[in-house]
């Protein structure tokens, strides 16, 4: 691999990790410190030098705590669209995982709690999430069988 | 969306799009015009302000001429493993798809060609692709059942 330094910059989608954590009887999710605000799955940016798993496994152990295994490391969900972030050209990468350990909020997340399934439901029907995590979550519930 | 010059730039991993196109009894290779030399399956970096799957489709289109329908769109195979490529640390979301239209070699390829499973499945035994296309491959020839 070559050092960070010589390589070339150029424009292109920013790759982000999210990671949508199965513990106890739900599925946990964060309250944004930073804008924009509002419940989300935990994420962030991808880091250059560490895979996605990697980088999935650390976002979710720096803003949940929780360690956790990854359901689908190599065939994630992939959210692409260019107007899904009003920031920039973000993809999600987003992994289904189960969490182990004790749930408490990271620097990055005013709070960190577990909704029930019912409760998730209700969130992504009202589009009360932030980003496009209301898809995102949409798309979960089909993949569990939750929902059509 | 932003526009792109609004955008503050810091390292990412860089992410691409590759095509797995099934095209008559086999799956398009094409022999790549600049290095690394070598056969691979046709692809190319993710571009600003496109969703992955469209960009799939343009290179798809670029590299071989074929319209390509996506089979996997919401959930690619993903490959983030920073040694991947030798020259950056590339993302590949990898799609599968088929193939329609007339093949033929685009600027990109020095040749565009279809092999059949039999031969697809002798280059992954002998490594004979570029980058880390054979584990690429070897996934998909799992994944469509070829291999175990």
């Amino acid at each position: 691999m070559p050092k960070q330094e010589e390589v070339q910059t150029y424009r292109n989608p920013i790759p982000t990790t999210d990671i949508i954590i199965e513990y106890q009887k739900g599925v946990v999710l964060i309250e944004r410190k930073n804008p924009p605000y509002g419940l989300a799955i935990p994420g962030g940016f991808a880091e250059w030098g560490i895979s996605l798993e990697d980088n999935a496994r650390k976002e979710a152990k720096e803003e949940t705590n929780l360690e956790v295994i990854l359901e689908n490391p190599d065939t994630p969900f992939v959210f692409s669209d260019p107007d899904r972030d009003s920031r920039d050209h973000m993809i999600s990468v987003t992994y289904i995982a189960k969490g182990y350990g004790e749930l408490k909020a990271g620097d990055d997340a005013k709070d960190a709690k577990v909704y029930t399934i019912n409760e998730i439901i209700r969130l992504v029907e009202n589009n009360q999430l932030a980003f496009d995590h209301a898809d995102i979550l949409r798309k979960y519930l089909k993949f569990r069988g939750y929902e059509k």
